[in-house]
Order: structure tokens, then C-alpha cells, then sequence
């Protein structure tokens, strides 16, 4: 058995939708970041690091396997599928590539360049400037991939997809819109219509209006 | 034929660390990224993100096939081989985790408190308390691993602990010791020990006065 633990997140939004993609079951448990709960005891002692989203699986003995960081629960579904990771070679490490470009690249830049334009106490120029042109700097080397290829790892539709997709969506939150990266655009858009893209933002967005 | 493009970074050295595990032959090519060579175009024309490390793989027909993130390298090399990464299970997805862990949170952490504390042209508050307790927070969460595992993801030593490395290897930057960390300070000691590391960090300290 599946269970998520998760909010309206640019990282929880790509467990939901890997979890759509791949038709496999979960329940899904809201830990609502705007009120803290994911540093609260309870939480921290499924998560030490105290993020969203987390994924545990229990198996038939009763034993629960705990899983972090929204990119690992990417790979570890897509290995237990055999789905939407090639299994070997080029194209495989293609997609972890990816998968490390949005973790260690864009996603932070995004969620910095976030943070101090809306939340900073006082504005501070030198990080304003630092995070706004790397997240647009990393957009743009995005766009650049998708110019070549017709999804973020080749011609196939991947977890990198997914990856990427999470803070495509909340790109308003660093002020940044998809005007000047067309081949962004037309992969987001090819992106929305996704059947299983939808339900799993559906499933995300509804933690916020049940809390 | 494997070749590297790398500089004396806490990325490159991973990379330089793994080729020397695994014993795999590899030519290491400098790219001096305090000249900014990294952001020159024959570079970008290598890696469009304009970072070290670089991975390639020539075959027998002349094809080349280039690979950047560090992490993605180490996955790739991991594979390759069949060493340093578990094949299935619990035991493979916590190596995973600890990658991204690594390359989501502690890594980019380090990075930008030791900008903001030495190469910011003014001191912004927020910044470097933002950063700089950031920093010692994923210090933190990584001690209360390895207080319960010897490795970074269990008993074994694996990519996970490279990716570690890195960062923990260049702790200067941020300004942090090992003091508060015990077990990340015992596991470091552990890992310089191993003649791999010490090769892996000769060799890509050469770069640096060669250049």
C-alpha cells in the first residue's frame, strides 16, 4: 500500500502525478506547510529533514519503507513499474541528467528567487538579482533542450517530464511567465492536457481547500 | 574512452573520486572556471548550463556522448559497472535519496552561504542568516544518518557517499567544521583514508597548478 504525504507544493505535485501517470493506487495524507506542520514532531520523525512530499509503502508483513526527496519517489516508482525510465544506456542517463538539472538547478533558483522577492523582510538587491537571473538563466537552458527534443530527456515522455513540470507550475511564484521560452511553452501546454497530469494536480489542489 | 572536464570544485572532485573507485581509465581536461572558461562557447557548446563536470564516452565508431551534473554522472558510472549503487530494493532508492538530498539541499546550501559570506559586494542579512543556517541544518540531517548507518545509505560505501564528498570536502566555503557533527566528522575520516579519494582529490588538485 501507497500513502503520500504531501501539500500544494512544486515538489508534492510530481509524486501525484507520477502515482496518476502510472495508474497505481495511494492515499494521500495533506501536512500543511503554510501552518508548519511539516517541522512539527510527528512529521519529523517520518522525515528528519522535515519536507514534503514523502512516500512510505507498507508491505504484507506490516513493514513501512520511507522515501524522501520528490525526485528519488520518481525513480523508485518508475523502477517499480518499469515505466517512464528507459531501463539502460543513453536515454536512461538522459533523464537523470535532467532529473539532477531541475533538482540542483532550476527548482532552487526558482523557490530562492521566490523567496526574496514575496517573503524577504527588507528587499535585498545582490539576492534578488542572483536568483532571478539564474532562474531565468535555467529556463532558458530548458528551452533550449525542449528546442531539440519533444519532451525534457528526448522524444518520449519521462519522470524528468514530471520533474520539471512541478515548478513550471508554480512558475508565477518567482514572477517568471513562459513569453520569451516558446519551446517551454509548447511543452507545458502538451504537458496540461495530460489526463493523469490533471487528476494529480486535482488530487494536490483539493488539500488545500479540505484543510 | 572516458574523458573529464572538471576543475579543483566540490563537483568535479565526485567525479575524479568514482573514476578512481571504480578503476576506470579517464583523461581529465582543466577548465579553469575562476578565468571563467566554463561560460566560454566552446564549453556551452559542450554543456549549454556552462558547468563542470563533463563526462564523455567516445565508442569504437567515433560517437560521442556527453553527460553533465555531477550526480548523473556518478549514476552513470554506478551502472556502468554494476558497483557502488544496489541493483533493486529499499536499499537502492536510499542511495537515490541521498543524491538528491545531497543535490537539492545540502549542496546548493553550501554553495550560497559561502557566496554570500565571501563574494557578495555587499553583507545582505537575511541572506547570510538564510544561508548560512541552511547550511547547518542539512549538516545536521546528515549527522543524524550517519549516527545510524555507517555510510551515508547504509552499511555499504556507495555514490551517496562521493556525492557527500564534495561538499564536505570543500566546508571551508560556508565556513563550517565538523566540531557539532560527530558522525559526519567520524564517516569523513573514514572516507580520506580510502587511496581512491586520495587520488581522486590529486588529481583534480593538479588541475589547478598546472594551469
Amino acid at each position: 500500500m501507497l500513502e503520500v504525504y504531501a501539500f500544494a507544493t512544486p515538489n508534492s505535485v510530481k509524486v501525484t502525478i507520477a502515482l496518476e501517470e502510472l495508474a497505481l493506487p495511494y492515499t494521500l495524507h495533506g501536512v500543511n506547510v503554510r501552518k508548519g506542520e511539516q517541522k512539527a514532531p510527528q512529521f519529523l520523525a517520518l522525515n528528519p529533514n522535515g519536507k514534503v512530499p514523502v512516500l512510505t509503502e507498507t508491505d504484507e508483513t506490516g513493514q513501512t519503507f520511507v522515501l524522501t526527496e520528490s525526485a528519488a519517489i520518481l525513480v523508485f516508482l518508475a523502477e517499480k513499474t518499469g515505466r517512464l525510465l528507459p531501463a539502460h544506456g543513453e536515454a536512461r542517463a538522459k533523464v537523470v541528467e535532467q532529473l539532477f538539472f531541475h533538482a540542483s538547478g532550476l527548482s532552487p533558483a526558482f523557490g530562492q528567487s521566490g523567496f526574496f522577492q514575496r517573503f524577504a523582510a527588507k528587499p535585498e538587491p545582490i539576492a534578488l538579482e542572483r536568483f532571478a537571473t539564474e532562474a531565468s538563466r535555467t529556463l532558458r537552458v530548458l528551452d533550449a533542450v525542449l528546442a531539440k527534443n519533444k519532451f525534457a530527456a528526448g522524444d518520449e515522455f519521462t519522470i524528468a517530464d514530471i520533474a520539471h513540470f512541478g515548478w513550471l507550475w508554480r512558475r508565477s511564484f518567482p514572477n517568471l511567465t513562459l513569453e520569451d521560452t516558446p519551446h517551454v511553452a509548447r511543452w507545458y501546454a502538451d504537458m496540461e492536457r495530460r489526463a493523469a497530469v490533471q487528476r494529480g494536480i486535482a488530487r494536490i489542489e483539493a488539500l488545500v481547500t479540505q484543510d
